[in-house]
């Protein structure tokens, strides 16, 4: 599919997909001032335990693009002002970070337009840790899905389904990005099959992938970014620490940030057990 | 007290209180890759709501210096490539965000260093609206903090204490910032004393305040930070929607940025009930 067509065929998905989601954009409005519900079987149990799936930022993050997508310059220092202070330079898509629907969409909900009940879920773990051991380009399919879904019972409403690749061992090598002498990255990836299982089937509103993208590392048309971006549902990039919580029954806290017009951002995320 | 004396002072503080914290760091590093256990009494009920305690950033949100804190540039867009992205300038300091312990110290702990359980923790607001309606620079006393516990029994173990002054309500309005013709601020914040009597008589980790600082806007010593960050413990400043929250039994989530040697930076906080 050309480029045009890709961007047509968004359109034409934005128009039909989004009735999910109809009046989210108002109800994100209403979430800056609103206390609002969350999932009850997301909370079902009584979380005790807490585990971080942020990894720490810096320039020496990898990135898609491959270029620095952090940088901070100290502007005030304890010694000879009495406190330490940093501006940062920061590409929104760095990092441990959120894709808001804006980010592949004309008119997506921005990263402060998400309604805050979308950002405390129930989270699913599909690990292909197996597979992705032996393929590079191993992808979450629907059959991978449908094995998560016979262990665990339906998806809970509005999930995050994670891919759990065992990628996020690797950001310190140059295996993360898995370059090639032309450039071209292969990194397991989201199935555009499995994300539009996702739609069609499930109130999910999340994806997250420990690795650089929803979309396998050499994605030309980044077809699952943009089956799952416009129709106002969201994606984690680079998660850490999928080894240390359940494949099913814990809470995702996505302290995604809230700039105007954001088409995403660095995340602080949590898992709730 | 001279600007080297409160230096050489926060030192001395450094060195006698952060035995509470000893071994901090060494668990920052572990939590990184650990699951960590949170506070039971934070989550004794099963929480099914959440509030967003975040305000929306922009370039237009009021800040402490009175300069724009925050700037962003789109550097890719939907009609020509296919996607939006941006790139952003943030002061650490700007909008709803965290005082990391390195704010006010020469060697606290980091933004990326603070303990995971540190930031998942009971939160008690203390509602000083009344007093703050007739008096811009109300402070939260110790007397204010001994209702709290009449009321509510004893500070939860490692919890964080906001004050809400309803200042939160006013951060599109020149009375956020509050300056007078000499550009001295005047709105609510902690006095030192409330501070002191958290640090020596409680667990508590974190302040919360809905103005611009956890100092009174006229200060000029700093003397809740340099009381309170170089224990290890950090702050929140421009907390929103204390309003939609209970005073005491729930859950503060605060969604820290994680960059390395970052001294805070906006954060999204959320409040789990």
């Amino acid at each position: 599919m050309c480029h045009v067509c890709v961007v047509e065929s968004v359109k034409e998905r934005m128009l039909s997909r989004r009735d999910l989601f109809k009046g989210s954009l108002a109800g994100a409005a209403a979430a800056a001032t609103a206390t609002v519900s969350v999932n009850a079987p997301a909370m079902a149990a009584t979380p005790t335990k807490v585990a971080d799936m942020t990894h720490e930022l810096s320039g020496e993050f990898p990135t898609y693009f491959g270029q620095p997508g952090f940088a901070s310059e100290q502007r005030f220092n304890f010694k000879e002002n009495g406190f330490n202070l940093l501006t940062m330079n920061v590409n929104e898509h760095t990092g441990t970070h959120l894709d808001a629907p804006l980010h592949f969409s004309a008119d997506g909900q921005s990263v402060a337009e998400i309604p805050v009940e979308n950002l405390v879920v129930p989270l699913a773990v599909i690990d292909i840790r197996e597979k992705a051991s032996g393929d590079d380009e191993a992808q979450v399919t629907p059959d991978d899905l449908k094995a998560w879904i016979d262990r665990n019972g339906p998806m809970p409403d509005r999930c995050c389904v994670a891919l759990h690749s065992g990628w996020d061992k690797l950001t310190a090598t140059p295996k993360f990005r898995n370059a090639d002498d032309q450039g071209v990255m292969r990194f397991p990836g989201f199935h555009v099959e499995a994300a539009k299982m996702l739609i069609e089937e499930t109130t999910a509103v999340g994806l997250a992938s420990d690795t650089l993208s929803l979309d396998i590392g050499s994605s030309g048309d980044f077809a699952t970014h943009y089956a799952w971006l416009p129709t106002n549902r969201w994606g984690i990039e680079n998660i850490a620490n999928l080894d240390q919580v359940p494949k099913a029954g814990a809470t995702l806290v996505v302290g995604a940030p809230k700039h105007r017009g954001g088409t995403g951002g660095p995340s602080r995320i949590f898992t709730l057990m």
